[in-house]
Formats: structure tokens, C-alpha cells, sequence
């Protein structure tokens, strides 16, 4: 029975490439759809085998390692890692490291131990890259080594489109709410758009404890502190929620005394009032891509970052 | 090395009993704590062994069936069960049945395969009854039959307390959002309270469609015909926060205008504006009976339903 290995050695490619004919995912020349479409006629591969060799190898468990399973946009990764692992024949073992490197590393162990078929890694720790040789792995919306593959959205994208709607939208002093390292990337393309167009602007940076506890009220005062600012950037859905709150706290009307923008596009941005523009990450797609490179491993090949584009979903909070 | 079991049978108690002396829960006489604790000290039991010979004679996988990850409550049930299965040594094998009767039946096969340790399941298809035979499980906020212990919420009184906070609060007429059978108590106590003191009141029933799209704004239309209703009991707060965003659309001021009650006390009710008043059910304590269940498990015991207590929390919304 031919295996995607031998259709990537016939054809000349990596198997990546031919996962990705398969799939009808990304990029690729009309020349390489040709080689690998004749390769898998030749050799009468059926690409349905993929997962079922995979479950007779090991286990037939994704594990998943979330920072937080209380956050909206980790419940979303789950629901869709779910549906994805699930189409494939996996169950997925939830872990919840709860910001603790211990615990996480502990997670890997036990994953290890437990023969999973891969793991998808939601947490931060650089610590626990010497823990992760020898298991399938991918990191899901952050880079923590370049021996482990990323699925990660565009994230200097997202901070350029909410600065830019923000401007069109003609707010004239713009706040933006940054997390801690993985949304780094936003505020660059955020401060990149405002410079461009020389629109000032300020950048606050939450703190561990405020995204422990979900709670950025204090840090949200700040905004308040110069009366000229008219729009907001939250780099979540949940702390953009709690600029709606203190907006009406204060007497603010949304949008017309301050416009705000989130990220993430979770379920939690059309329960507000006023329902949130935001920009939608496409948490259905990275997790797509991430079960289909566990499913797709290959040791040697290279460890590739995937980017998926972004975009803005306009609702009535600017 | 002495087990629960031998410790029951010392003290003449059940291993339920032992296991509550154990944890410190539930009522229990003086004279059955000091019956056990002299079996205990007797019989040099160390309570630790418990997990561990669990997880010896089978896998260390807890199963949870849920009908949905998207929705806020599950995903706290999820967070929940995911600390006290960790905390005995159990991983957390999470099962998203997308409300198909169909896979929640291929999840329980799948899971009595894998040889797990137990199920806490939380959806409500009797159908699987049947192939629940010789799986430790348990049901979370749901009864699906007499041979299943169930780990419930006072819901009757949970629909009393709601009701009489909105007539407190000086409501005159009032409406329930009632959900599917899961939520029949909620609308029994809310419907005794209302009538007891003579206050107006309808009920408005969800149906499966509008809890699958977690979209009740067509429903919620219906309370606006009547122009006298003042205070609306949501029997959940994903339902409560859209009625909050209809008010906002029709211009009417929350509390003043109308009233507002949900279910759950999950964290989006913290996040909406107004804050949510809501009834707090306990899911942190209702997983860790669930949990410790499935850890004591005995296959004679009487399968008892655990009644667990809720409490009205006040916020901006009344």
C-alpha cells in the first residue's frame, strides 16, 4: 500500500507539498498539481489511509495544552481542534496549564508517556522546547523555536487594519491595548499605520495578572487620562468588552464619543452591546493546519511558519 | 495496603460515606466521622492510593461528552473538570457530540474502547442509556435515568429565588426564556413564585435550532408585545445578554426600563454592560462531585442524584 511518502519521493517533493495538493490548500504551480496528481495515479494512493497508519503507529490522542481554558479564544481553539482532530479519527486530550511552566512541562510528560499522536501547543514556555523532541508538535498563534512549526494569523495585518478603520472612522488620537509577546506583532503594524499617517497614539501593556484574572479595569483608566483620545485598539475581544463597560461607566457613548476595535472575532464579540467590530482571526483554518501538519509529519522536512491572513468585520462599536 | 473498600466494610458505612469523611463534604453524623476515622486509623488506609489503583486497573482517561464547546457554560464545566481530574491524577479526554444523538453514541463506544476511567456526561440523549453498561458514569445537570447518578443544581430553586429578586426589584409583569427539558425546573419554580404572590407572567420556550446558533434574537421579539412586561428571567446568560442587547435596540434603559435575570453566572455575565444579575450555579463544586464519583465508584451503591444549592448574585441588571 503506497504511503504519502512515497507519492512526495515520486513526484520530487516534500510531502507537505503533496498533503497540500490533496487538501487544495495554499499556494502552489501548475506544474507541481501535475507531478504529484500522476505520482498518486501511478502508485494508486488513496490519501484516506493517512490518518488510519498513523492511529496503528501510536495512540489515536492529539493533545491540545491551553494557558487558560476559561479565556473565549482558547474555548474556540478547542471547539475547532475538536472538529478537525475528530474528521480524522482523533480524540483530543485537553490539557490546561493554567500559566504555570511546571505544569506544562509536566503536560508534555504525560503526553509523551501517554503516546500521543502529536500535540498542539497553546502556551508560551521556551522552556519546554528540549521536552518536545521526538513528538509531533505545532504551536497554534505563537514561535517558540525555530524547530517547531508555527500556524500563527497575520498579526502586523490585524494592528495595520485597526488602525487604519480606526482613522477612516475619523478618530484623531488612538489608544491601543497591547497583551504580553504574542501580540507584539499587532502593535507594530498598529504604530506602523499611525505613523504613516501621523496620528498619535499611545500603546498600554497589560500585565500576567491581568490576563490571569481576566480583568484589565485598571489599566483601562488610562485611557481616560487625556480626554483628546477617540478611538481604542484592544488586542482581545475580552479586553475590548471592558473598554465597553468603562466607556459606560463613564457616559461615553460607543461610537460616537470613542470607537473601539477588538481581535479575535470570538462569540463574545457579537454578544455585547454594542455588538464589536474586530478583527477576525481565522481560528477555524489554524486549527485546521494544525492537525493537518501532526497528521501530515514529516521529521525532516523543513519547520515552516504558515501565515493566514486576517480581516475586519465592521459591527456597531465604530 | 488497606482500600476504601476495607474501610467501609470495617466501619459499616458505604464507600460514598467514607470517601465524604474523606473530603470533609456533605452532612454526616459525629458518630459515622468517628466510626470511619477509627476504621482509618485502624486499618492504616492511606487515601492517596484511591487515584492510584484507579488509574492502575484502567486507563487514567476521564471522558466528557458535551453538546457543545462554544457554549460559555460548557467550557467552564470543561475548565472545572479538567482541575479536579488533575487533581486524582486523571487526564481529560473531551467529547464534542455537536448535539447528534448519532455521535455522542460513537463517542461513548469510542470511549468504552479506550478503556477509560469513567464518563461525565452532558447531554441528554436517553437513547445511550443502553450502552452505558459497565462504564463508571455520571451526568451533569441532567437526569437520563434512575440507574445513572446525576450531579444536579437546585434548579426549582433557582427559578424561585429569580422571581422573587425581579418582584423585590418592584416588577409587575414578568417573562421566562425557558430552554429545553434541562431547564423545566427552572420554569416550575419561576411559575409557583409568580403565582403565589399573584404577579402576571408568561413563558417563552427556546427551541434546538435557536440553542445551536446560540441565537435567541427572534424569541426575544415576543416579550415586546406586551408593553407592561417590566422583568425578564433568561434560563441562561447566554440568553439574558441578548436580551440586553434587544433592550438596547429599543431604546429601553436597563434596570430602569426592564429587569434582568439570567442563569449560570458564567464569566460573560461579568463581561456585558450592564453586569449581569444572574443566578450562580456551582460548577466548580457541581465537577468536583462529578469527579469524585467517578473516583469512588461502586457498581452496587445506590444511584443517588447529588442536589447542589444556587445562590441570586446582584449586579447592574436589576
Amino acid at each position: 500500500m503506497a504511503t504519502i511518502k512515497d507519492v512526495a519521493e515520486l513526484s520530487g517533493v516534500t510531502v507537505t507539498t503533496v498533503s497540500r495538493v490533496l487538501n487544495n490548500r495554499g499556494y502552489l504551480s501548475e506544474k507541481t498539481k501535475k507531478k504529484v496528481s500522476e505520482a498518486i495515479i501511478a502508485l494508486d494512493y488513496h490519501p484516506n489511509e493517512m490518518a488510519r497508519s498513523l492511529a496503528q503507529k501510536q495512540t489515536s490522542l492529539l493533545g491540545v495544552i491551553v494557558p487558560s481554558l476559561l479565556h473565549p479564544y482558547y474555548s474556540e481553539c478547542i471547539n475547532a481542534l475538536e472538529k478537525h482532530a475528530s474528521s480524522h479519527g482523533l480524540k483530543l486530550l485537553v490539557c490546561n496549564a493554567q500559566r504555570s511552566p511546571q505544569k506544562e512541562a509536566e503536560y508534555i510528560d504525560m503526553l509523551k508517556a501517554n503516546k500521543v499522536a502529536g500535540l498542539v501547543l497553546c502556551t508560551n514556555s521556551r522552556s519546554s522546547v528540549r521536552l518536545l523532541a521526538n513528538l509531533p508538535v505545532v504551536t497554534l498563534e505563537r514561535s517558540i523555536s525555530s524547530n517547531v512549526p508555527a500556524i500563527v494569523c497575520d498579526n502586523t495585518q490585524g494592528g495595520q487594519l485597526a488602525a487604519r478603520h480606526l482613522i477612516a472612522q475619523k478618530c484623531t488620537n488612538l489608544v491601543m491595548i497591547s497583551g504580553n509577546r504574542s501580540t507584539e506583532e499587532r502593535a507594530n503594524g498598529f504604530a506602523k499605520m499611525c505613523e504613516q499617517v501621523h496620528i498619535p497614539y499611545k500603546i498600554l501593556k497589560t500585565n500576567q495578572s491581568q490576563f490571569n484574572h481576566l480583568d484589565y479595569t485598571d489599566l483601562i483608566q488610562e485611557i481616560f487620562t487625556d480626554p483628546a483620545v477617540d478611538g481604542v485598539f484592544a488586542s482581545s475581544d475580552v479586553i475590548a468588552t471592558q473598554v465597553i463597560q468603562a466607556c459606560h461607566k463613564k457616559g461615553l457613548s460607543i461610537p460616537e464619543d470613542m470607537k473601539i476595535v477588538g481581535f479575535d472575532d470570538v462569540e463574545l464579540s457579537r454578544m455585547v452591546s454594542p455588538r464589536l467590530t474586530t478583527i477576525h482571526q481565522p481560528i477555524e483554518e489554524l486549527c485546521k493546519e494544525a492537525v493537518q501538519t501532526i497528521i501530515d509529519w514529516d521529521k525532516e522536512r523543513g519547520k515552516e511558519q504558515i501565515i493566514l491572513p486576517v480581516r475586519l468585520v465592521q459591527r456597531e462599536s465604530t
